[in-house]
């Protein structure tokens, strides 16, 4: 393999496949890259085994070949070359090592071979269709800070994907809940997504993906089986397992008796439950939300460190509450509300909330309450 | 005690002290910042029993007083308080609590006595001197990476300071060092400094004095003496205890007969040990430097990773020579250099290296040179 490429082409590339790769890796391939030189392409493609990310870029192929080299020790030298320079990879001569060479920089790299690199293979009787990349982001952006950490239920570890069909006609909807808090977005359903299956995308290729489409340009194609899934957009392909396992039937926690609603500034509301949950106890971080007519107390009470009492001016004529929060997730909720509204519909203190923005009918968060 | 201050005023006095407070103490009180209220000062006072950071600030007192609560809930409350805030602070009532009120927050905060509080007093009988800021914070900047971390060593986990005298006339001089890199800085000796005794800064108060210095205006007062150190700039005092040891006799370390001078664009250099040492092995760091006739080649050979090898143009005509360095050590001193030219005085492969700037000649470092 000869090939010279663009250092910031090269740099970019690196950049996107690298961080796939697990620092650290009892299995020495997986620390590397996959490079494959033929016609005017260079192919970058790295692995973790359950996420797969590979990039085509063009370079000046001399020499077609492929070889693999530590992707974080690749990504760290092309980063310290200076902006401009050609960067050529060489593997013919030095006993089959890598030769990367620029200006007056030259390096050898440890190697190994091709033929044993790990390829995750996309199912071919996926369903496929193509979305607006925009909305893509938008699922994950809204969504995924609602996925469950705890190891336990590793089904709640991911953003759950499905097409779905209501009163208000089809969509695509993405949902996350960890148990506590749960997170539903809807988008347009693109066309041939009906038949797709519902599918949990786990965490790091959520974080992966939602990385890569910062560069997506404006549609991303997607296929999609019971066993994995594919992105491919700009001359990006991103391809991830799925987590195995059934997503609870989310709909029975979302109530549709709430009557009690509350209607606040946002940005008042986040900044003042910021404010009070101070002097919160680490732990639970627990907020009471007192209402009364058009009033809303927001109060913490923490033996320890003190007490904290904010009040607000709200539109609120329903019969009194005090129901409690957890003040980080409230915040987490009142940052994915994009207009100046945020609207709660309670039903009574020991069952779940739902909050949402009036004018983005396409999203709504649900809270459980804690005990206060 | 009844204050009302500023918000913003209030927030930058926070903001000064509490970083001194350790966040987990076994000792309640030193959680918690010392407020005093007198006149028309607010002071306020925090320590880990070996620093002090005192700041006085100009507050309406309506009633005089003394109390003490936690630095860190103050700060994190003053903070999400609203730009332009008043804020009011009140110790009567609310069972002798500290009722902090802004707008329409209110926070009833624990307290502890202030007569619990301990404080630091400064020796009577030091050496009292002033001197320029900006002198101050150069000879913490220029030595203070050189420290060392080991606890072993405990009289190298500071900043040595001394007045010096030799054949260039009288100085005020800082050295650092870790046993691997030494930096030594002079600045003029101001008047009265000539009678200071030696004393090892601890490295936590040289970090915190470099902080505040940032909000330092023209001069420093310092008042030292064998066991402690006081600087008093703007509204703010720092008084913290020394190192009881002795500092090693570094003049001993700083070779005088290195003949083999090697002239060399500093960025240029810190740039190409920084591309070669991303193959270097992560425990030394090792990159060796081999010297020819204007010619520099810095190499690394990691068996695991791979080699680097990169050429310089240099200004070198004395004896060649192959000698390794510590990649880490070269780049922090090599960021040390504000000049376009770094200097190196070799004498041979196993003996301490000198670097430095020639157009500033107060600051100088030796480096030690490892095996290759």
């Amino acid at each position: 393999m000869k090939v010279t490429i663009e250092r910031s082409v090269f740099l970019k590339a690196l950049g996107h496949v690298q961080s796939v790769v697990e620092r650290r890796n009892t299995i020495p391939i997986l620390s590397n890259v996959l490079l494959q030189a033929e016609g005017s392409i260079l192919s970058l493609t790295a692995t973790d085994l359950d996420i797969e990310i590979a990039e085509q870029v063009t370079a000046d192929v001399e020499t077609p070949g492929a070889i693999t080299a530590s992707a974080l020790t690749l990504y760290e030298i092309v980063r310290r070359l200076p902006e401009g320079a050609q960067v050529r990879l060489d593997t013919d001569g030095d006993n089959g090592r890598l030769k990367l060479s620029a200006g007056k920089s030259e390096f050898s790299l440890a190697v190994l071979p091709d033929q044993d690199f790990p390829m995750l293979t996309a199912a071919q009787d996926g369903t496929t269709f193509t979305m607006p990349a925009p909305a893509l982001r938008r699922l994950i952006d809204k969504t995924r800070f609602a996925m469950s950490q705890e190891e336990t239920r590793y089904y709640l570890n991911g953003v759950y994907f499905h097409a779905h069909e209501d009163d208000d006609g089809p969509c695509l909807r993405a949902v996350a809940t960890d148990g506590h808090r749960l997170a539903r977005l809807n988008t347009a359903l693109p066309d041939g997504a009906a038949s797709m299956p519902g599918v949990i995308i786990p965490r790091k290729a959520v974080t992966e993906l939602r990385r890569l489409l910062d560069d997506a340009e404006e549609t991303v194609q997607v296929m999609v089986s019971e066993s994995k899934v594919r992105f491919t957009f700009a001359t990006l392909t991103l391809t991830s397992k799925l987590i195995d396992g059934t997503f609870p039937d989310y709909q029975r926690v979302i109530p549709s008796g709430n009557d009690r609603i509350l209607k606040l500034d946002n940005k008042d509301f986040s900044r003042a439950v910021d404010r009070v949950s101070t002097v919160s106890a680490d732990k639970t971080r627990s907020v009471k939300m007192v209402l009364d007519a058009d009033r809303l107390k927001l109060m913490v009470n923490n033996p320890e460190a003190g007490s904290a009492l904010e009040e607000l001016s709200v539109d609120f004529d329903a019969e009194g509450l005090e129901i409690g929060f957890n003040a980080k997730y409230l915040i987490d909720v009142s940052h994915q509300i994009d207009g100046e509204t945020v609207t709660f519909k309670f039903a009574d203190p020991s069952s779940p909330t739902i909050i949402y923005d009036e004018e983005d009918t396409d999203a709504l968060y649900v809270l459980m309450p804690l005990r206060v």
